[in-house]
């Protein structure tokens, strides 16, 4: 089954369009994990960010049919770091979630190949169903990227209009009638058609924090899985996201990292253990967002 | 001192403007290194890994002022292969050579600063004096890096115009009169600016297979170290990198992967110790590039 139907499958299973974003920052982290650590100590801090991500994903699988480890998180704690998010990934797929590694990979062909054979599949030694693609290098750095997916039943995320304050500053420029973000649009888009059933492997990232783009970019790529980022604690609303899915309420999956992982932080659920107020958040977003019909 | 002049004086005590590419593709390394090993036992393969790269380095430290481990060959050997990354750049640092990881990392605001204290500096977990870095996201996300490598000395190379053949997919469109590669140089150069020293921290990745082009961006950005990939197996030759470096032949480190640490494939070094074949590349690249005067 190709990675786009397994998405879809996993959605109407859990009736959730939620992504839960692991961004483990350290500072952030529930106090029973982080009392007594000397902050140098990066294989103590790997062993308990690990234990962390694992019991965010147990509080939120029932909720979420997908999350999203932030490579930069564990890169962050050095090759410690990259036990633990191995760890985390597997962890995450044994409960009966799709992991989605948001890596922003992107090089040369050549170099293209050895991202995705290290990511993509069961047999690849991180073993991720998708992974987040940077295009800047050009629309034939994708081609090793989507073979794989194809080959492997994963699937890809590539950067079309991203959820930051400076995305337009390359991804807005109009060249030859269409911006930047339109152009990768039609190559995602072209890359989707060739596969079988409604959406294909390779999705696209369109930020919350741009509604209408995002409006305009689900009619662009109608065969193509959108991850939107930026709901919540960036700013987008559950009526912003409304439009990056389709006439069946089908077709996206919306991130949230903060707003859930450490929503034990916020007043509404103050007094609640650390993991129901994260199960809470996760729960309350996924009724939040559009129920897909049928 | 910061990392341009760090990076000036590197290539003036090694008359040397070569950068070693790391891509320690397992395919290739010598058989002394692969033989008997099962191809599933990555533990295995990243010790041997470990230990070709650090033989790479001490074979051409004494004509290579820096080297450049590729990120994605280090990853796609899970984490064991982190380690080994890890184990290298510290045998780098050490043997007395500069270490430029090949990341082209980029993200979000925050993010960013995650990849940015992750990566730049002797205290960060890795140890990189500098980082290559890809700008799809907007100016905004470079900030963090920026900052980071202004507080510790440290450097970035941003890519501006990629060696690939699809490189025109993006970064040759014209919007608003200027080519997207040309409106990151701008912003490249403008960080240069802010530095002390002719050269600043933030330098830019500019092909040698386009040397019209390259020749056009060292104009643009008369303070920023150009990071000229491209040579060699790619296709650009001595000529076409000279391009690249300014008036007095310097502000250019040209890269070489496959040339320099697979040399030992090579009919013209038939016969040779690997080791040998391996420094005796890098002295005939080094002598081929332009000498800087002074």
């Amino acid at each position: 089954m190709n990675f786009g139907s397994k998405l879809e499958m996993a959605v109407r299973q859990k009736h959730s369009a939620v992504c839960v974003g692991l961004d483990p920052r350290w500072a952030n982290l529930p106090s029973a994990f982080t009392d007594g650590v000397d902050k140098l100590d990066l294989v103590t801090i790997a062993d308990r960010t690990t234990k962390y991500c694992c019991e965010v994903i147990d509080a939120t699988v029932e909720f979420s049919p997908i999350v999203k480890p932030q490579a930069a998180f564990f890169e962050l704690l050095g090759p410690p770091g990259m036990q633990a998010l191995g760890s985390v990934i597997a962890h995450a797929r044994k409960a009966g979630m799709l992991v989605l590694l948001d890596g922003k990979r992107g090089d040369i062909g050549s170099t293209a190949e050895g991202y995705a054979a290290a990511y993509l599949g069961e047999t690849s030694p991180w073993g991720c169903d998708a992974l987040t693609i940077n295009a800047f290098l050009g629309n034939d750095t994708l081609e090793p990227f989507v073979k794989r997916a194809g080959d492997t039943g994963t699937g890809i995320f590539v950067l079309v209009k991203t959820s930051n304050p400076g995305s337009g500053f390359i991804q807005d420029l109009k060249a030859d009638s269409l911006t930047i973000s339109e152009q990768v649009a039609e190559v995602v888009q072209q890359h989707c058609e060739k596969r079988d059933g409604k959406f294909g492997d390779c999705g696209a990232v369109v930020g919350a924090t741009y509604p209408e783009q995002l409006a305009e970019m689900r009619k662009r790529m109608p065969n193509a899985w959108l991850l939107i980022p930026g709901y919540g604690a960036q700013g987008g609303s559950a009526d912003d996201v409304a439009h990056g899915f389709d006439s069946d309420n089908l077709g996206a999956i919306v991130n949230s990292s903060r707003g859930i992982i450490f929503a034990y932080e916020k007043e509404e659920f103050a007094g609640m253990n650390w993991q129901d107020a994260v199960a809470s958040a996760a729960q309350t977003m996924a009724n939040a967002l559009p129920k897909f019909h049928g």
